[in-house]
């Protein structure tokens, strides 16, 4: 099993205009990607807020489908919420997986950008091989601040398709990495 | 470029009981899918209801960010939801497609199970280098209509990851399986 985990985070993320704001916790973005976390073997699914109403919303809607009426309705999402951390910061990410693993995760940002010193895919694939732990970090809103980019650990290649746009949903996004980084098929 | 269309339809599709119902349209569908879409160059998203509310209801989400003031707030997301055609039935969409393309387009269902007569990634990325129109059907709710999948040309080998947990949203599915026919990478 991979050694992977995931973080959704609301700051410090970007608005349009490029100003560092915090966003809005966004429930299809708990489920799509949990789910997501769930079918490749991620080990937890940390989502990132500042704000205390937006950590509650979020324990309201993950309660809902692991403790509520949702958790016998659809068990299976319920398997896929029960992977969901919330959390205050990246840095208590960090601590999080130090105090479970005995060790510093490397640290992976994703962007719709690409960086002079990004990583492509095949690369990241063969070095999580060596069963460290990695932390996969998107951002919402127009995504992540520079200033956090430039910390990490390794930059991800922008997925690009067939054509020169670049827009997809964090949702769509988090599925696409994964699958480029743990899938098998033929 | 590749000669794709995709199609979402809420009919002929399961519910959790297996009956057969047709499921109401939902707004982060519509984005996501035609985010990735756009992204990966389908020539066009077929959004397919036989109900005249749901078909006004796409309608007027599609409108807002093609014609509305989203058009102007998001140029991104109105070139994404202008690949979208709201259309009765996938009849209608085979009949769409062969009056663009002069010939019918092969069929070629998604699902979460596995059959005897699964085409995989490979091959199907192969098949379609020949660039005969093909069309790439998702379901909504628990999946499409077993009648439904068994008249397709082909069906498409289910996504899976790390582990037997195969429960994807729907767009996160779409995503992925246009990575894996479409996406270059390394």
């Amino acid at each position: 099993m991979p050694n992977l985990y995931v973080a959704l985070t609301h700051y410090p993320v970007v608005n349009k205009s490029g100003d560092i704001i915090t966003s809005a916790v966004t429930n299809l973005d708990l489920h799509d990607i949990s789910r997501a976390a769930k079918t490749y073997g991620v080990k937890s699914f940390y989502v990132v807020t500042p704000l205390k109403d937006q950590q509650v919303l979020a324990q309201r809607i993950i309660a809902h489908w692991t403790d509520g009426s949702g958790a016998t309705y659809n068990p299976a999402r319920r398997q896929a919420l029960e992977t969901i951390k919330v959390i205050d910061s990246i840095a208590d990410v960090v601590e999080d997986i130090k105090s479970i693993e005995n060790q510093d995760p490397k640290t992976v940002v994703t962007s719709a950008s690409r960086y002079p010193a990004s990583i492509g895919y095949d690369d990241l694939r063969n070095e999580m091989k060596n069963g460290r732990p990695h932390l996969l970090v998107f951002g919402t809103a127009w995504g992540l601040a520079e200033s956090f980019v430039s910390e990490a650990d390794y930059i991800l290649e922008p997925i690009m398709g067939s054509t020169d746009y670049n827009h997809l949903s964090v949702r769509t996004a988090a599925g696409i990495i994964l699958d480029r980084l743990l899938g098998d098929y033929n």
